[in-house]
C-alpha cells in the first residue's frame, strides 16, 4: 500500500472512531434520563462494535492503529519504519479532531467547545496505565499468535476496558486530545490531558517491553514476500 | 444461482430485517417504561443480531444486499450487471413493506399506517449521509481484503451505527420508505423520507469513489471460474 | 459418532439450554425491580450467549439440534435417518425437562410447577409461525454455504427474535412443553403451547420447503468419507 | 514455551481477569443507581468481552486456564504434566489477589478488605456445581473437536452463566479466594468461600468423567510436531 493511502486510512479510520465514541456518548447521554450506567452501557457498545468494523475495514491498508501509543509500540518493534511514525501520529490526530467535529454537526452542537469534565488523580492515572497497558498487551499477543483474530480481540478488550478502569480507558493520546474539545459525555478537560497521555506512554513502554519477551519475534522470514503489511495487526481470517 | 433465487434471497432478507427492525422497536417501547436508552439498546442489540444471520444466511445467494444504496454502489464497482438493478430494488422495497406488514401482524398493530415520528434537518440529513458513507466504506473495505468477515463487520458497524448518529442510521432507502409506514418506534413521517434518501444517495456516491481508490479492485481473474457470486460481499469462513 | 453418545449430547444440550433460558429469567426478573425491557434484555444475551457455547460444544457430536422442529427438518432433507427421529425428539423433552429442574434448583424454586403466564392469540402464534420459518431457514442456509458460522448464526438469530416477535420467539416444541412446567418470567400457560407448536410445526414446513429450493442440496458425494456427520449444521471453524 | 513464560502469562492474565470482574463490579454499581440488573449486565458484558480478549491474547503461550479447576482437569487428560499444577495453581492465586488489588486501586479502594456479601446455602453451591460442569464441558468439548473457536464459547458460556445461575458463577477457585478480599459488589464472604470450591471441583470432576466419554480423546500423534501446544485450548484461528 502506498503512504498515501495508507495516511488516509489512519486518519479516515480515526475520525469515525472519534465519531462513534463522542457521538454515541452524546445519544446515550440525551436518552438515558440521568442513569449513567445504562447512558455508559450504549455508548460502551457502539464503541466495541464500532472498533470491530473499522480495524476489519482498514487494517489491511494501514495497520488500523488509529492511535499514537500504538504507532509508537510497533515502531519500537521495528514494525513500522521510523520515518513514518511522525506523520502516521499527525494524521491520527487531525483525524480524531475532524471526527470530534464530524459528531458536533451530527447532534447539532458547536464544532469544538473545551470538556469541563474532570478526569484526574492517581486513580485515573493507574486506570490508564493497566488500559494501555492491556491494549498494547493484546495488540502485540494477538498479532504474533493468530493475526486475523485481532480485531475482534482488541474490540473485546475496549469493550471490557469502559467498564473495569475508573476513567472509561481512554488508552490513546489522539482520541485524548480530540475529547477535550467536546464539552459532552465522553469528554475530559485539557488541563488533565497531558496526565492521562503520560500514563498512556508509560503504559505503553511496559507493555512493549514485557510482551515481547513473553512472545518472541516471530522469524524475520515471516513476513517476506507475504501478504502482512508491516504494522498489520488485523490481518484477515481467510488469508494464512 | 439463478436470478430467481436472486431476488427471492433479496426480497426475503429484506423483509425480515424490516420485520426485526419495526417489531424490536415496538417491543422495546412497550416494554421499557418510557427509558428511551434501554428501548433503543434492545432494538439495536435485536437489529445487530438479526443482521448478522441474514447476511449469512441469503450472502451466498445473492450478496445480502438488502439495500438500493449497497446495490447501486455495486453496480458502480461492476459487481452487479446494470440489467439487474432495478429488479433487485424493486423487490428490496416490495420486501421492506411486507417486512413491515408481519411486524405489525405480530404485535396485532394495522397492517401500514402512516408515522407521525418527525425526522429532518441539517443534524439528520448530515446523519445519513456519514452512516451511509460508513456502510458503504465497511462493505467495500473487507470486501476487498476479507470477504469472509464481512456479515460481521456490517452487523458491528449498523450497531454502532444506531448510537451515533443522531438519526439512528436508517442508511438505506428502501428501510426509509417502509418504516414510514410504520407509526411506531422506528418510523418516519414520509414527508421526511426524501430527505434522508437524498443523504443517503449521496454518502453511497461519495463512499464508492474514496473506497474504490483507497481498495484497488482485485485482479479481473480473482473470480474467474471462482466461488465467489458477483456482489457477494458477504462470502463464507470456510472458503478460501 | 456412537446413537448413544448423540443422544447424549440432545440431552444434555438441550438440559443446559433450558437451565439457561428458565434460569436467566428468573435472575432477570428478581433484579430488575419491575422493569421488564431490562429483565428480556438480560435473558436475550443469557440465551444468546449460551447457544453460542451449546452449539460449539456438541455440534460436531449430533448436530445439536436441541429441538424436535429441527430434527424433523433435517430429517426431511435426509440429514437425519428416519428412525432416528423419535428417539432425538424423546431424549430432547427429557432433556428439556430436566434442564428446567435444574434451573428452578438454582433458585430455591419448585422442581416444576405449571405456569400462569398466557401467551395465545393470532399474533402471537403467527409470532411463532415466522419465528421458526426465519430458524429453520438460518440454519438450512448457513448448513449448505458455510457450516463453521452456523453456530454464530442461529445464536444471533435468537437474540433478534427475543425482540421481534411478540411471543419472544419460543420456535421450539421441547421447549415450549418444559417452559409450560415453569411459573416464571420465561412459563408459558399449558393450556398455550399446543398453539404454539402447531404455529412451530407450520413454520417449520414453511422454511424447509422454500429454503430447500432456495439453496440446492450439495452433491452426493460433499459428504462421503468427509468429516461432517449427518445433521451436523455447527461443523467447525477450522474444517474445510 | 518455557515454563518461565507460561507462569507469567498465567499469573498475567488471571491478574487482568480479577480486575475485569471487580473493576467493572465496582464501576457497574457505582453508576447503576441501585438498579441490579443493570449493574450485573454491565458486569456480564465486561468480563465476557475481557475473557475473549485475554484468552485470545495468552491461550497461545499457556493455554489460558486462568483457572485452578480447569488446570486440574486438563491434568487429568494428560494435557499438563502433574509437576506443573502446583506452580500453576500458585501463579494463579497470586496473580488473582494481585488484579483484585490492582482494581481497588484503580477505584481509590484499600488493596484488600474482606468481604461481606453472603453467598451460601444449597441452591447457590448447587449453582456453583452447575456452572463449573459446563465451564469444563465446553472447554473439552470445543478443545477436541475445534479449538481455535475455543475463546470465544468459554467467553460466551461465562456471559450466559452470569445469569442463570444463582450464585453469578464463580466457577473458579482462585477467582473465590480472591473475591473474597474484596468488599465490593463481586464480592464473597470469606466464610463462603469453601463451599464455593467444592461444589466447583465436584462440578469439574463431573463434566471430567462425562466430557472424556463423549469426545474420545484424539489419537496420540494429533499433536506430535504439531503447532498446539499441550493443554492449549485456544488454539489459533488460523492455523489448521
Amino acid at each position: 500500500m502506498t503512504l498515501s493511502r495508507r495516511l488516509t486510512a489512519e486518519a479516515l479510520g480515526t475520525a469515525i472512531l472519534l465519531a462513534v465514541v463522542v457521538g454515541s456518548g452524546i445519544m446515550a447521554e440525551r436518552l438515558s434520563g440521568g442513569n449513567v450506567a445504562v447512558a455508559l452501557l450504549a455508548n460502551t457498545i457502539a464503541t466495541g462494535a464500532g472498533l470491530v468494523a473499522l480495524i476489519l475495514m482498514f487494517g489491511t491498508i494501514s495497520g488500523a492503529h488509529f492511535n499514537p501509543a500504538v504507532t509508537l509500540s510497533e515502531a519500537w518493534q521495528r514494525n513500522v519504519p521510523a520515518a513514518e511514525v511522525l506523520p502516521y501520529i499527525v494524521v491520527q490526530i487531525i483525524g480524531a479532531f475532524a471526527g470530534v467535529a464530524a459528531a458536533h454537526g451530527m447532534f447539532g452542537e458547536p464544532l469544538f467547545f473545551a470538556s469541563e469534565h474532570v478526569r484526574s488523580g492517581p486513580a485515573q492515572w493507574w486506570s490508564e496505565f493497566v488500559a494501555t497497558f492491556g491494549l498494547i498487551g493484546v495488540i502485540i499477543g494477538c498479532s504474533r499468535s493468530r493475526p486475523s483474530i485481532t480485531p475482534f480481540a482488541v474490540a473485546a478488550y475496549i469493550t471490557a476496558a469502559y467498564w473495569f478502569t475508573s476513567s472509561t480507558s481512554f488508552a490513546n493520546p489522539a482520541v485524548t486530545l480530540a475529547r477535550a474539545a467536546s464539552n459532552t459525555f465522553a469528554g475530559i478537560r485539557p488541563v488533565d490531558a497531558p496526565g492521562f497521555i503520560v500514563a498512556q506512554l508509560a503504559g505503553m513502554a511496559a507493555a512493549t517491553t514485557l510482551f515481547c519477551w513473553l512472545y518472541p519475534a516471530p522469524p524475520a522470514d515471516a513476513t517476506v514476500g507475504g501478504t502482512v503489511a508491516p504494522g498489520d495487526f488485523a490481518d484477515s481470517l481467510e488469508k494464512p
